[in-house]
């Protein structure tokens, strides 16, 4: 079993829910997160500052990190879904990993391995 | 050293943290997250939606996401209890999931390993 | 590859931002999370509580995690980075975890492996 995360823009997350839905994979956790990386030198102002140097500096862009928990043999449909939907073709696209996942269980059943990410 | 991830119901943060303090752990990290998963269609509203988008579909749920960093042979008894004070039997009792951890430094000290993590 | 995840102190953000951008490390994602650890004594009133437990209790401590993403060579210097500027030899100077990633993907490009991550 594998997560994929994959941090994206803030106006993808309906597109890529969507299309995630489409191959089946309704299930997935969403976080607020700050990005910095090649675009660090936009000086977008923060909606949101992490803090007030953040603001200053104004150099933190939000984006949404999505976690998508899926068997091995799922991993490329996700990747690939998930890089269509969000290539704009524009610095800020984002970016997608994979992490291995030892284990896992569905709380309200007691069961584990991949029927608890189902 | 394993993460153990547990994507939980908002109002069992407070008897999971007396859970895993009983159990010895009483360290973690909690993040907001919002939830997708079988209770898609319960049609709830978000409190703090993640966007426009959100509050129209209303489709994300809030949910809490606990890290808690332990040695392997803790493993079992951290899932247990997450699984014991979080199980209502009800759609969105939540998930946990096992990964791999490399490397742990405890930064006030540069202890590295198991004492990192205690 | 390797994430690098640090859970460190708000007002170390811009520093530890800084001592990265020096070693290279231009990319990194950052969350707001509440910690807790062997500060959990100090009682210290949370600015944003989780929820209402929160406020009475008082034993969340409100966290940045940042997340780098690493090729395996460069995880030493990443951790001594962070580590060093991190450091007040007070508790709750936080902690690093160091979790294998397996594969990235930059969205914009579809570019996959160490390119991805630079």
């Amino acid at each position: 079993m594998k997560e994929v995360m994959a941090i994206i823009q803030l106006n993808k997350m309906e597109a890529t829910k969507d299309a995630l839905d489409v191959i089946g994979i309704g299930s997935f956790t969403a976080y607020k997160v700050s990005g910095r990386g090649k675009q660090k030198g936009l000086q977008i102002p923060h909606p949101t500052p992490l803090d007030e140097t953040d603001e200053k500096r104004m150099k933190y862009i939000p984006k949404r990190m999505i976690s998508v928990m899926v068997e091995d043999e799922f991993v490329p449909a996700v990747v690939a879904v998930i890089t269509k939907v969000n290539r704009t073709g524009n610095y800020g696209d984002g970016r997608i990993f994979v992490i291995p996942v030892e284990e896992s269980v569905r709380i309200r059943t007691g069961e584990s391995g991949s029927v608890a990410i189902s």
